[in-house]
C-alpha cells in the first residue's frame, strides 16, 4: 500500500477512536447530570442504571445492533455478526479509508446515548430491573431498526426510503436524541408520576435536584463529548475538505451550546426573576441537541441563534409538560425530544434539499414521525408487556423510603445527614 | 493539492480541534474548583458564574473579540467579523496549513480561561448579572485589546511593539492568567472583603471549602486541560520538529505542575504542620502557571524546579494577600497573578533574547506592566460603572443567607443538612 | 527527512500524548474512586495522597525510575538521566519514529497507575508522610526493576528472561496492576485492619462509601483513561497494520469493561438480593484489568466474556478477602491483585506461544510469581522499615476522629452534618 494511504488511514482510525472515547465520556455525563438532578435517597439507582444501560448498550448492539442497523437489508437476518467480519482475517477489507473496529467503536457509544436519555425521564420510580430489560431491547432491536431505516440506508419496511424523501439528520437529532426521548415518552407514560409531584388541583411541586454540582459538572463533560458526536459525524478527516468541515462543526457545537445557555438563562431570569441553573443547563443541551441535526452548513453566527432557540423552547416546553403532568425529573423529553425535533426541522434552513443532498421540510417531519411513530408505538408494547409480567414502578413504600435502599442496597451519601423524604 | 499537505492540513487541524476540546474542559475545572472552595450555601452562584461567563466569552469573542485580537492594526474596526472569512468560501485561504475554523475554535477557549480566573475570586458576594455584564466587556474588548498588542503583534496604541522589546509569553502566563487575575483584584477592591473573613484586629477568618472531592477534581480536570493549553500553543504538529516541541510541552507542563504541589505541599507541611490539601492544589496550578509563559525550552528537572518556585510563591502569596485584606476566596489572583508573573519572569533563564526571538527581563517586566496596567485600569472603570449603575454586591442579608437562594432561586445540596452559615 | 517519515513521526507522537493525557486522567479517576468509596472524615486525606502520590511519580520516574526501567542492562548504574538523552541535543535520534519525551510522557503516567492503586487499600488509617515515602521508593525503584525485567527486556538478576519463557504482558495486568496490588497487600498485612472492619467473632462488617457519585465518576474516568492505557501500549499507529490495532483495542477494552460491570452486577443480584453498585463498579474495573494483558487478540465477544470472568471473580475475591481479614477499603487487591493474575493466565488462549511471540501458561505463571515476589518481599521490607523509624498507621484516636483533622487540618464537607463516625 502507498505510505500516504496508510498514513490517511490511520488518521482516520485516531479520529474515529478519539471522538468515540468522547462520545463514551457523554455516558458519564448523563450519568452525572442526572445523579445531580433527582434527590438524595434515589441517586444510588439512577448511578447503577446509568453505567449498567452503558455496559448493555455495548454488548446488545455488538451481539446484533450493528447488523442490523448497517447490514443492509439483510442485515436483520443475518446469521454471523459483525464480529467476523473486522476479525476474522484481522484486517480491513480493501476499500476501507478506516479501521472498521474503529467504526464499530464510535457506532456503539451512540446507542449507549440513545439509551441514557431515557434513564432520567423515568428516575426516582421505576425499577431498575424493568429498566434494564428495556434497554436490552431498545439498544438490540428499536434502536437498530430505526437506524437501519435512516444511516443505515435500508427502506421503511421496504415502503419508502427516507433519505429519497429529503431526510437529513447529520448527528442524530432525530436518530438519537428524539428516539430517545420517543421511548422515554412511553415509559413516562405507562408509569405515571412521581408520588407528590403534583397537587390534587393540578399544580406541579419542584422536585430540586440534590447536588447541582454534580449535574453542572455533568452537563460539562456532554458539552465536551459532543465534540466527538458531532466532530465524529463527519466520517472522515484526513482531507483539507474534511478537516475544514470537521473544525466547523466543533466550532459550530461550541456555538449552539452557549447560545442555548445564555437564552435559557435569560428566558428564566424574565420568568422566574431568578438565574435559574438547572434550566441554564438544559439549554446548554438543548442547544447541542438544536444544532446536532445539521452542524457543518450553518455560520456560527447562526449555530449559536439555533441554539438560542433550542433553549428558549426547552424552558417552554419543561413549563409545558409539567401542566400536561407528564413528569419528567430531569427533563429529558423536553431536551431531547421537543428540541430534537426543532433540529431536524432547522436543517433545510442552512442545508436545503439540491441534487447533491440536504433537507426539505416534507423530508424531515416524514422522517420524523417515522423515528417517533416507531420508537414510541413499540416502546409502548414493550414497557407494556414489562409492566404486565414483572411490573416497572416500585411501590409506594419503597418510592417514599427512596429507591437505593430497596433497589441497590446502599444509600448514596451514607454519611449524611439528609433532610429530604 | 498534494496528498502530503492535506494530510499535514488535517493532522494539524485534529491536533488544534483537540487541543481545544481540552481548554474548553478548562472551563469544567475552574467550575469545580471553584465550587469545592466556597461555602455551600454560595455553589449555585458560583456554578452558574462559570458555565454562563464560558458561554457569554464565545459569543462576545466570535461577534468581535477575534477580529479585534488577530484582526492586524484595522481589526479594532472591521466591520464583518471573522465569520465570513472562514465561512464566506467555505474553504480555507491557500497559504493556511490547518482550518481557520480550528484556530478560532483554540483561541475561543482561551478568552474563556481569562474570565474564568475572575469568578473564583470575587465569589461569594458579587452580584451574578453585574459578573456577567463584566464577562462581556472583559471579553469583548478588554482581553482582546492586550490580546492584539501581544499574540496579535500590534504596537501598543502605536508606541511600542512589545515582541521587539524582548517580550514572549509562549502559552499565556502574562497575556491570560496575569490578565485574568488584574480584572479579578480590580474586582475585589471595589467589592470588599468577605463580611467574617476579617476580625477587627486584622485577623483573617479561614473559610473553608465546602467539597473538596470537587475542589481536588477542578484541580485533576485543569492540570489535564493544560496539556491543551501549553500543547497547542506550539501552533503546529504536523513535522518531527514541531511533534518534538508539543512532546516536550506536554512534558514539562506536567513536571512542572508536579513540582508545584509538591513544594507547596511540604510548605504547608512546615508552615502549618498539616498537609494541607487546598494549599497543594493551589500549588499545583501554580506550577501550570509557572511553566506557561515558556515550557518549550526549559529541561524536565528545570520544568519541575520553576514549577517549585511557584509552588513555594503561591504559599506566601495566598498569606501576604490575606494579610493586606485582599480577600480571594480561591487564592486565583495568587495563582495566576503573582506566580504569572513569575512565568513571565523565568523566561530569559531558558530562553534568552536572541536574534531568533526569545525574551529579556526588561522586555518581561515591560509587558508585564503594560497587561497589568491595561487590564487593571480598564476592569476598575468598568466595575465602577457597574457598581454605580446597578451595584455590584449584594446585600448583607443575601450574602449572610447565602446568593444561591437570592440570586439563584436553587440550594446546590437542597436535600442536606448544612451546619455553616 | 521524507515529508511522509515526518507525518508518521507526528502522528505517532500525538498518539502517545493524548494515551498519555488519557492515562494521567487516571490518577483522576482513582482519586475520585477511592474518595467516594471511604468515610466522609477519611475524604481530603484520600485526596491529598492521591494527587500528591501522581506528582511524586512524575518526578521520581524522571529522576531515575525511567533509565533503571528502560536504560538497558546498565540503565540502574546511569549517572545522567534519561533527561539529556531526550534535552541534549533538542532532536530525537535518527532511528526514532515518535519523539522520546512522547515515550516518556507516555510511560510517566503509568508508574503513576501502579502506586494509585495502593493508595485505596492502605486508606482510612494509614499515616499520609509514610504512605507518601513508600510513594518514592515504589516509584524510583520497586517498580521501575520490575518492569526493567519486563517491558525493559533485561534479565531478572542476570538468571533469566521472561520473554524468553513465554511471558507476554501486553499492557500491563501484571507489571502495572498486579504489581501494585502485591504492594499494597504488603503494606495491609503491617497495618492491620480498620478499628470496627471486623467483629470478635470474625464476621466483618460493610463500611459503604460516603459519595456513590464520585466513585462512580471516578469509574467513568477509569474506564475511559483506560483507552489510553491499552491502546498507547500498541506503541505505534501510523500505519493500517497499527491503526488497525489499536482500533481493536479501544475496541475489546471497552467490551470487557462492559462485561465486567454486568456480570459482577448480576452475581451481586444474586448472592444479595441487591443491585450492589459498588460490586458493579468493582466489576467494570475488574473486566478492564482482565483484558489487559492482551486486548489485540481476543474477539469483541471473547474480551466481553473475558471481562465477564473478571466481573464474577472479583466479587469472589473481595467476600474471600473478607473471611481472611485482609482489609481493602476500595476492593484494590481484588481488582488489580487477583483480577490481574487471571489476566495474565488468559493470555495464552488468544495469543499462545509462537514463534513470533505470544505466551505460555508457564511463562506466565513465572512471570507473575516474579513480578509478586520481587514487588511484595521488597515493599515489605519498606513498609517494615517505615513502621520501625516513623510508624505507618495514626492513632487510635485520630483514626476514631478521621484522618481528616489530624494530618490535613481539613474536613472535607465542612458544611454538612455528618451522622457516621
Amino acid at each position: 500500500m502507498e505510505i500516504t494511504f496508510e498514513l490517511g488511514y490511520a488518521l482516520d482510525t485516531f479520529y474515529f477512536l478519539i471522538c468515540g472515547a468522547l462520545v463514551m465520556w457523554m455516558a458519564a455525563g448523563f450519568t452525572m447530570l442526572e445523579a445531580g438532578l433527582v434527590r438524595a435517597k434515589n441517586t444510588t439507582e439512577i448511578l447503577t442504571k446509568n453505567i449498567a444501560l452503558y455496559s448493555i448498550s455495548c454488548i446488545m448492539f455488538m451481539i446484533c445492533g450493528y447488523s442490523i442497523m448497517y447490514g443492509g437489508p439483510d442485515g436483520l437476518h443475518a446469521a454471523t455478526p459483525f464480529l467476523d467480519g473486522i476479525l476474522g482475517d484481522g484486517v480491513a477489507a480493501h476499500e476501507d479509508t478506516y479501521s472498521p473496529a474503529s467504526d464499530f467503536f464510535f457506532q456503539v457509544v451512540f446507542v449507549a446515548t440513545a439509551m441514557s436519555i431515557v434513564s432520567g425521564a423515568v428516575a426516582e420510580r421505576m425499577k431498575l430491573w424493568s429498566f434494564l430489560a428495556f434497554a436490552v431491547v431498545m439498544t438490540a432491536f428499536i434502536y437498530p431498526m430505526e437506524g437501519s431505516w435512516t444511516w443505515g440506508g435500508d427502506a421503511v419496511f421496504g415502503m419508502y426510503t427516507l433519505g429519497d424523501l429529503g431526510f437529513s439528520d447529520f448527528a442524530g437529532s432525530g436518530i438519537v436524541h428524539m428516539a430517545g426521548a420517543a421511548a422515554a415518552l412511553a415509559g413516562v407514560l405507562l408509569l405515571g408520576a412521581r408520588k407528590g409531584k403534583y397537587t390534587a388541583d393540578g399544580k406541579a411541586n419542584a422536585i430540586p435536584g440534590a447536588n447541582l454540582p454534580m449535574a453542572t459538572l455533568g452537563t460539562f463533560i456532554l458539552w465536551m463529548g459532543w465534540f466527538g458526536f458531532n466532530g465524529g459525524s463527519v466520517l472522515a478527516l484526513a482531507s483539507v475538505e474534511s478537516a475544514n468541515a470537521v473544525a466547523v462543526v466543533f466550532l459550530n457545537t461550541n456555538a449552539a451550546a452557549a447560545g442555548g445557555l445564555v437564552a435559557a438563562l435569560i428566558m428564566a431570569q424574565i420568568l422566574f426573576k431568578k438565574a435559574d441553573l438547572t434550566m441554564a443547563l438544559n439549554g446548554a443541551l438543548a442547544g447541542l441537541v438544536a444544532i446536532t441535526a445539521e452542524p457543518s452548513t450553518p455560520s456560527p453566527l447562526q449555530a449559536t441563534l439555533f441554539g438560542a432557540i433550542g433553549g428558549v423552547l426547552v424552558v417552554l416546553s419543561i413549563l409545558a409538560l409539567d401542566k400536561a403532568k407528564i413528569d419528567d425529573p430531569v427533563g429529558a423529553i423536553s431536551v431531547h425530544g421537543v428540541v430534537g425535533l426543532l433540529g431536524l426541522l432547522l436543517v433545510p434552513i442552512t442545508n436545503p434539499l439540491t441534487e447533491d443532498g440536504g433537507a426539505s421540510f416534507s423530508g424531515q417531519l416524514i422522517g420524523a414521525a417515522t423515528i417517533f411513530v416507531w420508537v414510541f408505538v413499540v416502546s409502548l408494547v414493550v414497557w407494556a408487556i414489562l409492566k404486565a409480567v414483572i411490573g416497572i414502578r416500585v411501590s409506594e413504600e419503597e418510592e417514599f423510603e427512596g429507591v437505593d435502599i430497596s433497589e441497590c442496597g446502599l444509600e448514596a451519601y451514607p454519611d449524611f445527614a439528609i433532610t429530604r423524604n
